[in-house]
């Protein structure tokens, strides 16, 4: 059964939900997140995430195939209202997100990414897009980072965060004990100044976590002081982003990874 | 000599003209960059950039250690009016942009980032920074790719702009000539799906250029034609961002040649 129901009303109270969320970042009060556009709704059906409601402009209805429980059908200048995007499709999900326990974050051979002060929403996605890219079991975002529950984080993951197992506002050293506790060997992520490991001339083939910081701050002192430093070597440049960082250093575990599967 | 003025005149030329620019990209009527925030004027500094004139907020002012020909101090709201970013920390540098001519972007062993395509300035800027991080030689911006010029380009960079030799608003037929006619190979970034070259297993020690399209259109036919493709070899995601793609496929040419040169 799917319903489909008109709403004309700004002061509609799932509307003024959904801007506080736009607003401020999080989930719905149902717990939902909101997820905009045609592409992050098509992600969210072929995860196989649960989407209890779909709101569309009018111009935008006859483009949406899919059904969802409830269809929520708004004037065009009305959807506006809850836009997240500045060019919006006329489309937004409010989708169930997955609930991982920690363990899961460690299946097969671990490689997890550890989110370690992140405060940019686009970086935080784009290094979740990286992390299933090249393979990452699993995902933590340390207190401080920015919250995945943010639609940004959502977007800029282009869906992978409805796929990559992760656990959110876990406390450092909680993230710290955590690894070690599973025989995880932990890797720091460090500006390049000459004295660390070159991320090409370590092991990453066994289980192991990779800790980003953010762009000014670097890695946290908790997770640090029982990480093994590890850069990038580079030219000129006083660092990379954040999210180019993680995803060289995640493309040089895969292909680390991949070899020693070839070799073996 | 060094002049300090001020400007409480929402009217001045100089002002309208640095709106028009913070507002549709580009230089300036006299041909100068906008460079917002003191990481970006250091950076213009370090790279011997002309700086012609630097305007300041008054409460930034004393912030302000080095001395352009010409230094404006704006109040604090008026210098609001011009800013780019949305937190600005009251200090821009108008930069004279290094001319470079297209022989220079092939010195030493040629490595030329093509961006073919690219509309984000933020990625742009990006892919420039991870040029400069890998060693690249130059970098051609394709005509119908974001514009080197404009301040969002610039900033994303953070300052690699100033030190890359990069031409722009080349025809896509043009640069495919000019790479040919130096015996530079041309590879071209696309989406990973199984029967592409993978990074890892082509020869980038050889002069050569790789060419960058956007997310969602790739490298245009004119480059296609004659570049040979190269994928990076992903799980799940439809694609990587442009400007991870690019990072990693320029952290893969650089760990090569590192290694080619150790060989020798």
């Amino acid at each position: 059964m799917t319903g489909i129901e008109t709403v004309t009303s700004a002061a509609n109270p799932l509307l003024k939900d959904i801007r506080r969320v736009s607003a401020r970042g999080g989930l719905t009060a149902d717990g939902f997140w909101i997820a905009e556009g045609f592409h992050l709704l098509e992600e969210a059906w072929r995860s196989q995430c649960a989407i209890p409601i779909v709101l569309v402009s009018e111009s935008s209805r006859p483009r949406l195939e899919q059904r969802a429980a409830r269809t929520i059908v708004l004037p065009d200048k009305l959807f506006q209202s809850i836009a997240t995007t500045e060019t919006s499709q006329g489309v937004m999900a409010l989708v169930r997100p997955p609930s991982w326990r920690m363990e899961q974050l460690f299946e097969g051979s671990s490689l997890v990414v550890v989110l370690d002060g992140i405060q940019d929403p686009g970086n935080a996605g784009a290094i979740l897009r990286a992390a299933e890219a090249f393979g990452a079991t699993g995902a933590v975002f340390v207190k401080g980072t920015v919250s995945p529950w943010h639609p940004k984080t959502l977007r800029a993951s282009a869906g992978s965060l409805f796929r990559v197992p992760f656990v959110a506002a876990v406390d450092a050293l909680e993230t710290g004990a955590a690894l070690v506790a599973r025989g995880v060997e932990i890797y720091a992520a460090m500006p390049f100044t000459g004295s660390e490991r070159m991320a090409g001339d370590v092991d990453f083939t066994r289980p192991c976590a990779i800790a980003i910081g953010s762009e000014g701050r670097g890695v946290g002192d908790e997770l640090r002081s029982i990480a093994r430093p590890v850069a990038i070597p580079t030219l000129g440049v006083e660092s990379l982003n954040a999210a180019m960082a993680a995803s060289i250093l995640l493309y040089e575990m895969r292909r680390q990874r991949v070899r020693e599967a070839v070799r073996a």
